[in-house]
């Protein structure tokens, strides 16, 4: 499947192409003609003779040449023979309006979805949509659109923007990203979001890729797609939808309920450095911010904020603080400088109330911009400046200090505006700024979330990471599962390398005390191993702190004694017996296996604080040291293993090695394992045991 | 001292008035004449005979009148002989523009202000300022305004506005409120920030109180005006800065240190039922919501939302529901209108994604937005109805539809337009939306949390509260302090009804067993009790789980002897005698008394996780039982105290009659208390006790 004849066709042909405003074959006909190449535009109207200037021809068949893609603005139940025809001429790349397939409540659209598929699958066709309203490109300025646009061909800023909403990608392509492709991938089962997305991330005239979700088809693509993107690094901004399903906002009592798709798709986007959003104007704003600013990232997790009164510095400091953004003090030379230029009454702090003493003079402002700019100290430079509706006195002076700033340095650093309030935006500051690379980000708190993203990205190492996801080799997925026993489930992640407490099964006094005599110390616990006595205590088939080999002894007895008489039918293989371990902090690990990303690893504080204070991290298998490690750093309960108010610190290194090894395990395991808890873990000041252990496989 | 003097003064004295373009005395007479009552403004100049057609005075004293309000201005240092000469002829109200007051670094300054402090009290004069921009009253229409404005007196639509940075305050008087008054607060000596509050909370003509707060001076005054606009129903919004001071952002390991100004003025925030803005272009948006819906607040706290398509129906659940926003599902009614009117793909969902099939209905969308205005369930209706820069096809209909459904009900209901994008905003639209009493909020996310903030609001109910701080009534504050024991702190609770373990003080055996038999059963603990031994533990001063008498009377001795080993010099008032409390769940209960705002309660859950959590919840004292449960349901831990997966309840209405006792002894204390601390407070599934107590007093 070869993206580019879609998205770069040589030749089109229009089929359906009309002259009645309103629909898909007026707009797809208008806007083919209206770029590049016009010359290789074809219309296919069964009965019309010309339209728009140009000869129309009966079908695709009768075209003078085969065309790269062929637009298709017909009713859906004409698309699977239409396609047909195309894919038997040779046609490798199609775009679909027409809705009426799986979106649709009735069988009837399902099952031409499924034959458009099939069809596009025989004839290696790439096929975009249905229900959508096309693609844009914007540098070879071809437009294969089906609804009404006001976006112009323009100058290429590198923006790949892909949504699987029609009306979305409409107001996107409105947004004014001046983009290099955008998509409304539609249904998207032949192309998807993430094929798109891959293409971007390939593409040499894309260098942020921007993107609404609601869900992806092929992992395997997605990952590929990503790990390109932050190979690259290529930001990948991406607002997710569909948080708020009651599947996912279930509580974090297990593992399994944790792999709500939200908090799933956040572990993979943790992974791979994407970009979040929260919602359309912030994916607008990040998109646009991090286009402007290109390549030129913060060097350091530090800001200069300049504000010309006490309230804003304040509220800035206060927003500042909220988002972890951190504002250094001022070296000596920036200080010095500071207090020769503005007022007696200011003090040199960041961030920097610069008071209205140097409101209207323009030298001054110059000068500590460009301190600011040329400072080693500071990563990104932003500035309260109001960008008035109408031209302004306080606004001219201010914007003169900072471009002739500008004009005299090399930027090497984001400048960006925050601005306190939402003024008019004259259009010509924004310009003006805009032309030294300086950019005016959305006003008031979410400006700061967004330099936030900033600094996470620029930060974003993608050397450190796996990169890749531990998905299934198998299509095919079992549902029915079986537990493994205690004992095994310890033992097959012992194998990989995690801690558990001492262990073994004896059926006999003799094997006990051969067992307690070879491999224990005390104390011990002992505990009847028996598929069919679910409630072990309840049947007096637990003993615990076990001192020594007669109250060991005693104890077997006992436990075998107490069993059989609870449940006379029950299949007993012998006793457990298993050193007990010290209590140390609980921590809870568990692998849930997704259907989609595979397995995800979860780490949190254990005990019943997991349940009311969700204090877990997740995370895409494979793990690394380094990924183990940030994951617990993600943890309040981090506080608690770093060691608090005066307690030793506890084993992270221990840890983060059981989180690999548990992480190695769950690869090697992906077609099978369904989940895995470790809970409680203890970690102590050296080392660490997983000392209850279950695992679920599908059979 | 009389606020009208200034607000709405009849005759106005404006020294140092001159034609010198950009000072503070051209924008002051230019502005005074250009409001009402022009005839009564008097200009004062040394040496000017006219300005702006009017004549000039040589001085204050020359007036033909005595003026209600002189506005000066002059140069800081002419200030105070000016207050003295108004002072004696009689005037009650001054605005004073210069700065070089307490703001400044040097002596001088303060000095200055104290005597401006002084002299205003001996005249009883109402002061605004110094470092002041002035006030603007849009009633009657008075503007004593010394900056550059583009305001200009419009329709009133009753938000009183007040800010303590003059560069603030100009750009709030240009945010398009319609207020009734602004006033640039200043340095605020003589009239505070919360006199001015207290003026607007009193004032027929203010129905929203705006206000942005660097700190307060006087809370008796603040509560009043928060108090009286609570009983009025007068939405009060506070953007407070200054939150990130290192001191708030400390950890809550102690009451004290919770004190953060932040935080505690998030807790008198709570109690009278102030809105918070979180920025700039939060305190604009919400005062512009509270003006534009007037009374009319939502009766439920439910809403219906309206969009046009899936992605955005998507991210508007997403957003609902991190804000906490709840959608009902629809009546039968609804639902079949919803079907009628829809096409067959659409789902009669609530969020509705209405589909682009009634893109173009204005009729359908009348019929939908008539229903949901109607329903009884619904507490505000919502659409992401787009408000495009240009007229649009789309937004006539829509925008149609609504306005149609609006004309054809009474709207009882806020109806609230929440762009998933930030368009242009055509004026037209927003005027005709406007008219009808249809409120165009900020698009994306912050939407969602203002009308949080409205449901918020519209559910404080002032009846349930104590609506009071419960200040010192002394103004001088001790600052040395000294701890009770552990005996006589839990002996103070326990007066106000704080259930505490059974304690005694023995001297003797004899003593110790007398005690046992009549007042204790077992297990008990022995501690030495002596203010000169700090470390018990260490000293071997603590017995615990003493099962018997004779383990009693042996554990006596042991103290004893161990103690006078550690410290010889150390004077032992007896041992202390305790039944020692079953374990519960370990609640941590405090008190900070502010030396602001008065005794502050704290309630959260105890042990290491109040550390690591933070999950507390800060109320200020007295609290009545309502109040108090309120308080509870704050924690996250609220689920462990209400019974969690299985566990019994635990006894909510005991801690709740707790923290009310506590609250009782810490106002009864309020002028000696520091800091009392009950740590933990151990709940059962019947009662609670707290088993450790620490009271520190002043001196």
């Amino acid at each position: 499947m070869d993206l580019k004849k879609v998205f770069k066709p040589k030749s089109v042909a229009v089929v359906g192409a009309n002259d009645r405003e309103g629909s898909f074959g007026y707009f797809a006909a208008k806007y083919a003609l209206a770029g590049e190449g016009a010359d290789r535009v074809y219309f296919v109207h069964p009965e019309r003779k010309e339209l728009m200037g140009k000869p129309c021809y009966p079908s695709l068949s009768a075209l003078p040449e085969v065309v790269d893609c062929a637009v298709l603005c017909t009713p859906g139940g004409t698309v699977p023979s239409l396609i047909d025809e195309a894919g038997k001429l040779g046609v490798k790349g199609s775009v679909v309006f027409a809705s009426g397939f799986s979106e649709e409540k009735e069988a009837e659209g399902k099952r031409l979805e499924k034959e458009l598929v099939s069809l596009a699958r025989k004839y290696d066709m790439a096929v975009i949509g249905p229900n959508c309203v096309g693609i844009m490109n914007n540098i070879d300025k071809k437009m294969l659109w089906g609804v009404e646009t006001t976006y112009e061909f323009s100058g290429n800023t590198g923006v790949g923007v892909v949504a699987q909403s029609g009306f979305i990608t409409k107001y996107l392509s409105e947004a004014g990203f001046g983009m290099s492709y955008m998509t409304s991938s539609g249904n998207g089962n032949v192309v998807t979001i993430e094929d798109v997305m891959d293409f971007y991330a390939e593409d040499g005239d894309v260098r942020v890729i921007s993107v609404y979700l609601e869900g992806i088809k092929k992992p395997a693509v997605f990952a590929s797609a990503l790990k390109k993107a932050a190979q690259k690094k290529k930001p990948v901004i991406i607002l997710k939808s569909g948080r708020s399903k009651k599947g996912s906002a279930a509580t974090v009592s297990h593992t399994g309920n944790l792999s709500g798709s939200g908090q799933v798709y956040d572990a993979v986007f943790e992974k791979f450095g994407v970009v979040v959003a929260d919602d359309f104007v912030d994916l607008i704003a990040l998109t646009k911010m991090f286009t402007h600013l290109g390549g030129r990232l913060p060097r350091k997790a530090t800001l200069a904020s300049l504000n010309l009164s006490g309230g804003e510095t304040a509220v800035c400091a206060d927003l500042s603080e909220k988002y972890g953004l951190v504002h250094p003090e001022f070296d000596e030379g920036i200080k010095i400088l500071l207090t020769q230029l503005l007022p007696h009454f200011a003090t040199p702090n960041n961030p920097l109330d610069a008071t209205t003493g140097i409101m209207y003079d323009a030298e001054s402002n110059k000068k500590i911009y460009k301190a600011l700019l040329q400072s080693e100290d500071i990563g990104i430079v932003t500035t309260g400046v109001s960008i008035e509706a109408e031209k302004a006195r306080t606004s001219d002076t201010q914007i003169d200090g900072i471009c002739a700033a500008v004009d005299e340095v090399t930027l090497t650093k984001p400048l960006i505006v925050l601005p306190s309030f939402e003024g008019g935006r004259n259009p010509e500051y924004i310009k003006r700024l805009g032309e030294r690379g300086i950019f005016v980000l959305t006003g008031g708190e979410k400006g700061y979330s967004q330099i936030a993203s900033l600094i996470k990205f620029s930060q974003y190492d993608c050397a450190k990471k796996t990169l890749e996801l531990a998905l299934s080799d198998t299509d095919v997925k079992a549902t029915e599962t079986y537990a493994l026993s205690e004992f095994d489930s310890k033992e097959e992640i012992k194998r990989f390398g995690v801690s558990i407490p001492a262990q073994a099964v004896v059926s006999s006094v003799g094997e006990l005390e051969a067992a307690l005599e070879r491999d224990f110390g005390y104390p011990v616990v002992l505990k009847v191993n028996s598929a069919d006595i679910l409630h072990k205590t309840e049947a007096g088939g637990v003993k615990l702190n076990v001192q020594s080999k007669e109250e060991a002894v005693a104890a077997y007895e006992e436990i075998l004694k107490s069993c059989r008489a609870y449940d006379p039918k029950a299949k007993i293989d012998g006793i457990l017996l298993q050193e007990m371990a010290p209590k140390g902090l609980e921590i809870i690990v568990g692998v849930n296996n997704d259907r989609l990303f595979g397995p995800m690893l979860l780490v949190g504080l254990g005990g019943i604080f997991v349940e009311v204070f969700r204090d877990v991290a997740l995370y895409p298998a494979p793990i690394n040291r380094q990924e183990a490690l940030e994951m617990l750093t993600r943890l309040k309960a981090y506080k608690l293993l770093a060691g608090y108010r005066g307690s030793a610190p506890l084993d992270i290194g221990a840890l983060a090695d059981l989180l690999v090894a548990v992480g190695d395990y769950a690869v090697a395991n992906r077609d099978t394992l369904k989940e895995l808890d470790l809970n409680p873990v203890f970690v102590y000041e050296k080392g660490v045991k997983a000392v209850d252990t279950v695992i679920v496989k599908y059979k």
